[in-house]
């Protein structure tokens, strides 16, 4: 055998390296899902990927592990910027990681600096729990509209659910009405206020107080902790006779966990709540059948817009609306029978 | 002649008031138009009404009266409870009665104690106008969602506009998307502050001040009205460049009309550049097109609820997905091919 020329070594890297990425773009469907129920957690994060880039096969996926869904407790996170939100998610992973469970994360932060959220994946206060199989923690950007951030999210938390993460903790930003329509996804919503100045719950919008199971109180070791807490009191108070669950009021300091016990503590007695009132499986019910709507109204705007996108007949008959040459109620009724008509899903009747 | 019994004659005038009733009950639709483009006020006030009701011949209603609008100049007027919004509608309204314009005034207010908005209609502001054939005024009360108040007030802008008023003012609270919307049916949009400590811009939310083409300090015989008219110029100093309409910001009292006439001529410059600009016919054309998408939407969404309404297929499907026999995806397809199917609309090609 002659010897092989110098770099030879390095050129077949190369090539080994080249053919394991035709293989990866071969990789097939159900090889992946396959992966995914082994455990895999790259092929975890290649679905959420693909998920998160509205890929084709996205339904075909989250199809596939619907019935691996339901498990876990999907816990809800929100507060203004700087209430110390992923310090608080921070340190409930750490407690719960301490019992052994799972914890799976998700940040949205459609207003964070960090674009597209990679840098957030890496923050430092996460470290701990980077290189822990049972902590996976995934940042959700900017991409698409809110609206699609919050359908995206949902379907995250499916994914991680169906993984087999004990618990889902979803983090976001408590401003506008994606935001709240993200919330929707948890069992357990904790809304953390602190003793600073802007955070006095007359500035907090009414919507976000609505959805707290749990008020937290954060950075209770700065002064004025014990009047947000008690601010929160009288204001549940003042609704107290309708209230099933009153939700209690916990303050914690995230620097040295100190309530964290308790915090939790009182996440295990919502849980309780909701599974003997048998709200739980009610919410999640629920969840599923307005998701599924929500899939059906996606769908039907898809058609829509489809015809909207080139310059067939719907344009034509708008275009005689703006024109005045006939009404919106006639048009309209010409555009529902076409895009029926033109869907091709009625024929076979 | 015999002498006809005492009480005779109120038994008769209850029979021709009973008789009238009868006949109210047969008049029939093209009768109402008829009356309505013969300038009847009466016959205005029922196809408002039946609009406000949603009446099953609201459509036909709207369809009829389409090819008569697009000449009336919308004027939306918002601003937080307590600005003057509508003094200044007083205000404005004499001011253009005086030139013999007429005015069609639309009050939303979903907030207001007045519930229905009846009392609205009576109140002292608006006592001159009362017996002013040259003006109409109509509020609009909770009746529905945020979202049908909307679509509501559009469309009866619409009947104002065919009736014939050359303006057509539109007030409404500034709070919330429902009323941001609203605000779309406007021409020129007028956003209303006053010097009062809650009224500062960073208090007003953004995205009311992104609709304003006219800014209206009210109030500027208290202190701090120039102040808040340099914040608002600072506020658009920082976005200068890209406008090309720099909303105006007009100082007024409405309690001594200071101010009104600048504001009336502010209105007029705007009107000239929408009209030169060509953005009066684009915005116009943008909407008629958009409301017909929206008529469109509205039709699916009814032939979608009347298969949630009763136990049928679709029903059975959902709960499929709730008892994870089917995942949402699979359902959603099942759903959009069923709707579309016993819609019967694709049936004939």
């Amino acid at each position: 055998m002659k010897e092989n020329p110098p770099g030879y070594r390095s050129v077949l890297c190369e090539l080994i390296s080249m053919v394991k990425e035709v293989f990866d773009l071969l990789d097939t469907l159900s090889e992946l899902i396959e992966n995914f129920k082994k455990g895999n957690i790259r092929a975890l994060a290649r679905i959420i990927s693909k998920i998160e880039n509205e890929d084709p096969q996205k339904d075909e996926l989250l199809k596939s592990i619907f019935t691996m869904t339901g498990k876990a407790f999907v816990v809800g996170v929100t507060g203004s910027p700087g209430a110390g939100k992923s310090s608080l998610v921070d340190r409930m992973t750490a407690y719960l990681r301490k019992r052994g469970e799972t914890v799976g994360i998700i940040a949205v932060d459609p207003t964070s600096p960090f674009s597209g959220g990679a840098l957030l994946g890496d923050r430092i206060r996460m470290q701990d729990h980077a290189v822990d199989r049972g902590v996976y923690i995934r940042s959700m950007g900017t991409r698409g509209s809110l609206g699609g951030l919050a359908r995206t999210t949902k379907e995250v938390v499916k994914v991680l659910d169906a993984f087999g993460y004990q618990w889902v903790i979803v983090e976001t930003v408590g401003v506008g009405q994606a935001e709240l329509d993200i919330m929707h996804v948890a069992d357990t919503t904790m809304v953390i206020l602190t003793p600073g100045a802007g955070d006095s719950i007359q500035t907090i919008k009414a919507g976000i107080m609505e959805i707290a199971d749990i008020f937290v109180v954060n950075k209770c070791d700065l002064p004025g902790a014990d009047r947000v807490a008690l601010e929160i009191s009288q204001m549940l108070d003042l609704q107290g006779e309708v209230l099933e669950w009153r939700p209690p009021v916990v303050q914690v300091s995230t620097l040295d966990d100190r309530g964290m016990k308790n915090l939790m503590n009182e996440v295990e007695k919502h849980r309780s709540y909701l599974a003997e009132s048998g709200l739980l499986e009610a919410n999640r019910e629920d969840r599923a059948r307005k998701e599924t709507l929500e899939i059906v109204d996606y769908r039907w705007q898809k058609l829509v817009n489809a015809q909207l996108n080139y310059k067939g007949y719907v344009n034509d008959i708008l275009n005689r609306v703006t024109g005045k040459k006939t009404d919106p109620y006639t048009a309209a009724d010409a555009i529902l029978r076409y895009i029926i008509e033109d869907s091709g899903l009625g024929k076979d009747r």
